[in-house]
């Protein structure tokens, strides 16, 4: 279900088509999520956000485990349903242990505990560390 | 500034002094934060908080510095000035190079751009992954 | 469902006909969304919300489909469910195109996006910018 | 500083001078928070803003205070400066002691962080729950 | 449905075992809400978040009914269904009416209202309310 | 003031000159906004945040001032400071008259409660509405 119809392969333009082909090459894998059957009524906005996400979650100096990890403490946060439940899937297919998950959960819950508590007593950034921002 | 009084050491009960001592043995430094002062003056607060903080934010099956990247994704969204600044400067303390600060921005960009996307649309969760649920 | 039950019509007090009966007059239609018979169960919230509602949404120096597209960002900001689809309902029948869809979905993931790169990096407004402001 | 100048009560039309006698008279104070006067620049949202908040923020079956700690967790959770620092005011006069903030910062705290615990772990709605919602 | 399975007291370790009991023995009640049984996948966050839910939400400067509201507040304004029902069924069982749900209602819906009005106009706190803060 | 230097045009490497040639070239000013100066520590998220911003905010189906709204209503609804002084002068530059904007404030007011009140109540959506959405 969704409030636009899902695009399937056979009835694509061929610019999505094209987007559909690198999903598939990248994922190693044919099948395409749904969210990106529904962004492909907007094929620009398809591929901008498909050769984003690609380029972004790859690996670099930060791991692909880990940017999946980030990805689910915005997710969560936010309260993404679809994409909680298909990074979950992602990070699961990255090595995510049981454990891993675990401490992910307790350092969203704390940060999102800790935010409200700094905001809440509108405490001032230290001198100290406003010391490190650049001019 | 901060809408209650920073409680310094010198005027400290016995049960928040204990905290601060946990906290200067804990950190190796005789530096305390300021978010800490002011919880102060909820000593159960400061205490449940601190200790929670001090558990949940060392090295386990995920790594200290994961858990500041996860902690700041988890600020930088909800938009809290103090905890960004604080948990920055913690992440660089713990090596955070520029490179891996730009690749955190880019995925805390990338996931709250297609949290909305998916939430926009209101597509659903696939089949394929609902399916990865507990009952 | 809803955490109270939907007051009809038949079994409504008068101050809460009269806020339906303007409904049906305002919207031309018998047609009563549920979001207001749950609302119903406190008359004055009831009321007060339908008529800002009403005075707020209909044509003025900006026109009544951009209001759909503001509420429906805000909205899809909140990941409120029931607002997404009744306000997306409402767009179409004030004449949202399938494109004008995409590039509002294309603005709001941009900008959720942009608004975490500059709270994320702490960037100060520019002095330029800031001038801007009334004293 | 605003984005819209303030208007004062000199310059201010007469449907402006009629809140703002409204304000005074209710708030038994000449002071008018700057909120207001920003708002009076465009005077049917300064209108409804003020009335709805007259009418909601007094003692009704839930009483003055308690009605301003719910206002300070949405505010806190929102991370709205002006709001925390006009609504903490608020509360103090109306009798707010330190153990009482300290218990609020408590609460939302906790919730806070047990929230993105329920939506982290996608748990659902327990049956026995679910059933105390109305058809 | 969850991402991780329900752990039931049969199979479970006794350190969860332990904090089953303390659910049970504090709510007078043998049932368990499911998110303890999934948050008992980690031992340590179930053991830390009932703990201080058991602490923060008892009678005390604030009353219980009272922290109900806080934490609905908060629940509704970060939009978690599951909190959102548990913690009604709670405030329920403490005695909330079907008059104060409605006002509760309507003073989550103002604060949400005003704190976008505020941030909206980047109106910055009046110099008289600054004062009150702490240096 | 940022977490990580601006860099400036006579210090940038070639990649980003190439993007700050395309600002100046786009906006026909030779000022580049602070944000642009700090994503530049990481040239490959300056260069896809400037080409979406550039593609995704000009004249379309939807004409630029009224991205322009769609982008504040975010904006003030995720409290980014930067994001709404930037965007206000924005949509002042391109015409945003002062009706029009306490129009948008009204909307977005309108709509943050009304999330909140959807949200709060757990209202599902009617079975009309939810007909509208696509398999």
């Amino acid at each position: 279900m969704a409030l636009m119809p899902k695009i399937e392969y056979e009835n694509a333009a061929a610019a999505v088509r094209e987007v559909y082909d690198d999903i598939r090459a990248t994922r190693k894998s044919d099948y395409i999520n749904d969210i990106w059957k529904v962004l492909a009524n907007d094929p620009a906005l398809l591929k901008h956000s498909w050769e984003q996400a690609k380029t972004v979650m790859g690996n670099g100096a930060i791991d692909s485990l880990t940017k999946e990890f980030i990805y689910l403490a915005v997710s969560m946060t936010n309260n993404c349903e679809y994409c909680i439940n298909s990074h979950t899937a992602a990070a699961r297919s990255k090595g995510m242990s049981d454990v891993q998950f675990g401490e992910l959960l307790s350092v969203v819950g704390l940060a999102n505990q800790m935010n409200r508590l700094a905001v809440g007593t509108q405490v001032a950034v230290d001198a100290k560390l406003r010391q490190l921002q650049h001019p």
